[in-house]
């Protein structure tokens, strides 16, 4: 069976592929072996067609000198989704075609890198999809996702985890971390918590009262 | 007269050079023209003595295999600043060395790019230092500051602003700009005024009431 017939039952997460920074062929592969579902952002299509990657659906506003017809030919069967609203980012655009469709997680590559206002908002912006969308953003040093207020996951000791806050997290209490926290507050701009670490093999533990905290899982 | 002997005022912005991405030697050269007071962040300092800069003061906590002793020599004179505050980030350290020296104002690069969580920090930290020390954060791509209350500048037609909410702030509102704000709210991670541009050739005015509000001027 080829690539191109994969019977898809659409509960595996989709990959969306934005129009940052690439990644490493490495992460790509890995996240391409499961066969997703692939969405390409934009004029980020050029990048992924030379890769040689198939991709399944091509979305965008396509008002930057990028006609996304002749992949209509070179990619059959693709779908082309016209997404014009100046009001969000083909990336939230992305989002809410996999909610429409039903689709309950997603893999977010190529979404960091280059003009840090879109990384800055690719990132935080998952947090309003809590409930709708399961995001994970990653990149070739780090992996992203919005924690439900109980989190428990199990880590090698020294894995270096970094706690975003998106505005203001209220009642933070963590478990088997290098740095633990107390029913405390982080506040983005005044008080973080990048660059904590589980401190010994096991589960770490880390639960929120109030807001939106990113957990970082980072690579280097 | 030679850069060793550069007879400085302390009233130039320093230049903080940080252990992010590099910028483009093109950038580093225009910030390096001025002759500002180098500081190098840690282990940085590898890679900005193999560029031949000369740095006036290296801090960090030195922790990760790597000895500051070495450069006493070959950038004399140099100072060390041992900072192993493990509460604050070196950036952070270095922003509080140039206030308690009385400087005020900074320009920084290498602050961005690699792991997101750094450039996060790096990023929206600069909000605390509001009236302590005036911060521009550089890279390839983008300009980032604080904004005053009352913001004016003369930017040519079609300027890429990009306007990021620390948290939430009230009361924007903007003048010459594409989509213009009216008594506004912004919040991360919910709504952000990415991409937003100026209008025609003359003066933006961008004013808020309450929050912390970062403009990022895009090259791109």
């Amino acid at each position: 069976m080829s690539s191109h017939h994969i019977v898809r039952d659409d509960q595996e997460p989709a990959l969306i592929i934005a129009n940052g920074e690439a990644c490493s062929m490495e992460l790509l592969g890995q996240l391409l072996e499961w066969s997703p579902l692939v969405i390409v952002l934009d004029s980020a299509m050029e990048r992924v067609a030379a890769l040689g990657i198939k991709v399944d659906v091509l979305l965008g506003d396509f008002d930057r000198d990028f006609n996304p017809d002749e992949f209509i030919r070179t990619q059959h069967p693709i779908e082309i989704v016209y997404a014009p609203d100046q009001e969000k980012t083909d990336l939230e655009k992305a989002f809410d075609y996999l909610i429409e469709r039903g689709i309950p997680a997603v893999n977010v590559i190529w979404a960091t890198g280059r003009r840090t206002d879109h990384t800055i908002s690719n990132l935080t912006n998952i947090v309003r999809y809590r409930g709708l969308l399961s995001i994970v953003i990653l990149d070739d040093y780090s992996k992203v996702f919005l924690l439900p207020r109980n989190f428990r996951k199990w880590y090698p000791a020294d894995s270096i985890l970094s706690l975003i806050p998106v505005g203001t997290v209220n009642g933070i209490s963590s478990e088997n971390l290098v740095y633990e926290l107390q029913n405390e507050t982080l506040t983005m701009g005044f008080r973080s918590g990048n660059s904590n670490a589980s401190r010994r093999e096991g589960l770490v533990s880390i639960i929120h009262q109030e807001g939106d905290l990113l957990l970082m899982e980072c690579n280097d």
